[in-house]
């Protein structure tokens, strides 16, 4: 016999159940009684120092650990995270939203209530825009039914949900005993193997067939599955940008970033002369895919996803997504000759030059001779992002961006929620002035947890992709050029360093790798105009759309 | 012959004819083109360190100006201001939001562009929520009277307005000579007859009339007629937090907030004691009425605000609230003879204790002190609202807070707007901790443009009025303790105190005073559980409901 629970703690039951150990948030007057269970359970209340960035921590904590939450108050809490929650929508990451609401006694008389925009759905509606499910908790008798079935949905999806918790009913008790019942979407198991057998003899048939990994494998824990296919039929593998680190990138069939014409020319043709381009997971987005210069042949892809299988000009219904990958891994595709690599890399040892100033392209290559398998590299937007494309992220070195839906500020309170998701690796932010601009100051709560990122703030002194793309100088491009290294005086904790050169470079890293028990925040000081090649090839495509 | 015009010059030309002189917010891609016209028209591009910063800024501007504008990028930008555009609808503040978006050919393969959530029309949906108009500038047929029918819109209503311009509109000329209509809503003057003749026996039978005027008053400009309807009929009149400072707090027949039961209680005892409560342009929200404790009787009362006029029970239609507003004015209402004051307040002098530590209920008493017409006090959310709620606000000092929608965090951005809308004003900003962590590094922008705010920042190490209202301490409610005083050193500019004795708040508070060069950031330290007498009695109400 089930003992009677209330929905609140069993809300918070189920998050725990699936891993969800830490909730991300600002508590207020319409979610306090929620959040004095969460302070009284096993799970951890996390309160940033703003929403958004508690969207955002939970986002990557939810990329980390399969499952994130965020627990904010009413609108104003809500209304906050409208941002975050399109990001994981737009990138598959399953946050779960819970926001505290009026009670349902108090809204009887449709009062103006405090935080009220509109009706009292309006924030609901607003959500059904931007999750994959939505409920507001109102009635004990379908209460418990309703979380089991927004909770299955994230995980199906791998996006976020919204959950409404009326003041009033966070402690009303299930009126029976409430049964959870799993779910499980089973592939048609006639249409899974006429799949496979076309896939097989498309790719035996192949000369040149590529293996495009992209960010699906990850959320869907398809990585293993991933390697097994690789090496047992030896075909080269490309990521994206949002993938990147999918597989590790020194795997000998590793092959790079596929980023059409403004990525590597070799990677580009090998994908686009592929005679067999098989995209597993793929968004086909415009930065993803070099805003659109991809010039990829659908009739001759395989393209799966969690949305749907294709393959040439044809499109299967009824498979699931792991079921297709595990398929492939296990159907009699011929294993070929192991393909040369290409020019193998090689672990050149890095020169100090100490006197000259930091530019970006020896920069990223000095990052990329320090990162081993115990970090997670984050890179916001920007040349934060196009510079570490190229990045050689080593052994299973986790790497991720916001390099499709590309929201300004994510990195570092996404840092604040991977490292609480797997404390053992230490968070390697890479950042612009601006992005910091917006959500730095979130180290505040990376004191608060004792968590020790290393961010390297690369400061141009204005928002330098923009200068790039418009090819011209514009004030509204310029901002306040902080003294971002005093930081850690303000916050009380933490160490800051001040970099205008390599030898200045140096030194910090080595400081900040030698040091475990401190965050560190390095202002380092960039040209105006430096920035990467990539970038120069993406704003070039850019300015003609602007 | 007019002159032919491109959509983006078109909407620059009509907001700067309605008095926007700066436009709020931050560039990106998708709205490059548009920030390039504002920085070569004559409005100035005030750009700011996060999106909902300029949302505030914006709202501001427009409740000192009439009208304000925020521009931002597609989703990740727009998003960013769903809760500062809430709570501009909340609390009727006519804001424009202009949105870049990706441009009508771009869409055309329904491609995944960056920033792009679920549909191209999803932000808009998300905004339809939030505003009284919106509008997407697809069409340069249509987009010349969709600009003119936004504006009116948000005129009208005095609520957010939503316009998105995508990018490769904003060239795009008029194919015909565009003419603006203006329209003009006028009132059935037969129904405004029978309501002002109803109005002026009910106010001239009774024996204890009392006028609450409020917010709407503000925003359409009324305060003249107020004033002249006061002195006209000596009728007492009060005021709300929300409306607090729509006429001068030393008007001999100014009574004081009304609050309901937690408030003042002889304000309580005038208003609901009145046989005839003349209420004009007022919210009926739960701040404003004291969390529901208000005991207003709708058979005595005529209820006046631009969405209804009602008398006792009936509702009259077609009637322009200032039509109404200004009919009372010259309406046949009979003097009545000036009442006593009761206890004509004092200019005491406030005694300092040099060496105890500040109190909030001492704090707020010679803060009464200093004020002036020169300046507007903006009071954040919870202690600083509650606290500032007792201030009298003399002559024409400005006052708001956003006390309806009691958003955190909006203090400081908005003294950014109030400033540049009121240049010779100088914002008196009252911020809690709390708030101050959601956004004021935005002082980083008053730096910029050299504003001078005095930004009194009290300091009780979290949220405090929710360690009230939960007549409990949670870790939940604890914030790290900044060194808030040495902002200043990293922004590099501006002056910074650390304050705990009331000695050294005199003399932070005769610097700042004299020095009309920098803005001031004073620390002040008050205890964990000091609190204002106000959000105690708040508090114990709200107690009850979570």
């Amino acid at each position: 016999m089930q003992k009677r629970i209330s929905i609140g703690r069993y809300l918070l039951k189920r998050l725990k159940s699936l891993g969800v150990d830490h909730i991300f948030g600002i508590p207020g007057d319409y979610v306090l009684r929620f959040y004095s269970l969460i302070e009284a359970s096993e799970m951890i209340p996390i309160v940033t120092t703003r929403e958004d960035s508690a969207g955002f921590a939970a986002d990557a904590y939810a990329r980390m650990k399969g499952l994130g939450a965020v627990c904010v108050t009413y609108c104003v809490g809500g209304l906050n995270v409208a941002n975050p929650i399109a990001g994981a929508y737009a990138e598959k990451s399953p946050v779960v939203l819970i926001s505290g609401a009026p009670g349902m006694k108090e809204r009887e008389k449709n009062a103006l209530l405090h935080h009220r925009v509109r009706e009292f759905t309006t924030q609901k509606e607003i959500f059904d825009q931007l999750t994959v499910a939505s409920t507001v908790l109102n009635d004990p008798l379908t209460a418990f039914q309703e979380i089991d079935r927004v909770l299955d949905m994230a995980l199906r999806y791998k996006r976020p949900v919204y959950i409404e918790l009326p003041r009033d009913m966070t402690d009303v008790e299930s009126p029976y005993p409430h049964q959870l019942r799993p779910t499980q979407i089973i592939s048609n198991s006639k249409a899974l193997r006429e799949a496979l057998d076309e896939a097989v003899q498309m790719i035996n048939r192949s000369r040149r067939p590529v293996i495009l990994a992209d960010v699906e494998i990850h959320r869907f824990g398809l990585q293993d599955a991933l390697i097994k296919l690789v090496e047992k039929t030896q075909i080269p593998v490309v990521s994206t940008a949002l993938g990147k680190s999918v597989i590790s990138e020194v795997h000998p069939l590793y092959r790079g970033v596929y980023e059409g014409a403004v990525g590597d020319e070799k990677v580009r043709q090998g994908v686009e002369n592929s005679d067999c381009l098989i995209m597993l997971g793929a968004f086909m987005t415009d930065i993803n895919l070099g805003i659109f210069t991809a010039r990829l042949d659908q009739a001759r892809s395989i393209y799966a996803t969690s949305e749907k299988i294709l393959i040439r000009y044809h499109r299967f219904e009824e498979i699931v997504f792991e079921d297709f990958v595990r398929g492939l891994v296990h159907a009699p595709i011929r294993k070929r000759k192991a393909p040369k690599k290409s020019g193998s890399r090689k672990e050149e040892l890095f020169k100090t030059q100490s006197k000259a100033p930091v530019c970006l392209k020896r920069f990223f290559q000095y990052l990329d001779t320090l990162l081993d398998e115990k970090m997670v590299v984050i890179a916001d937007i920007g040349d934060s992002l196009f510079g570490a494309l190229d990045l050689t992220i080593r052994k299973r070195t986790e790497f991720f961006s916001p390099a499709y839906y590309t929201s300004m500020g994510f990195s570092v309170p996404a840092a604040l929620g991977a490292q609480l998701a797997r404390p053992h690796l230490r968070p390697i932010v890479i950042v612009g002035d601006g992005a910091f601009q917006m959500t730095g100051l979130e180290l505040s709560t990376m004191l608060r947890w004792k968590l020790n990122p290393i961010v390297l703030l690369l400061n141009n002194q204005g928002y330098g992709a923009e200068r790039i793309i418009e090819q011209a100088e514009h004030s509204y491009n310029d901002i306040v050029n902080w003294k971002y290294h005093q930081i850690p005086n303000i916050l009380g904790g933490g160490r800051g360093f001040f970099v205008q050169t390599e030898g200045e470079l140096l030194r910090a890293l080595e400081n900040a790798l030698a040091d475990e028990k401190n965050f560190f925040l390095l202002n380092i000081q960039i040209g105006r105009k430096d920035h990467s090649p990539a970038l120069a090839r993406i704003g070039k495509r850019m300015f003609k759309k602007i």
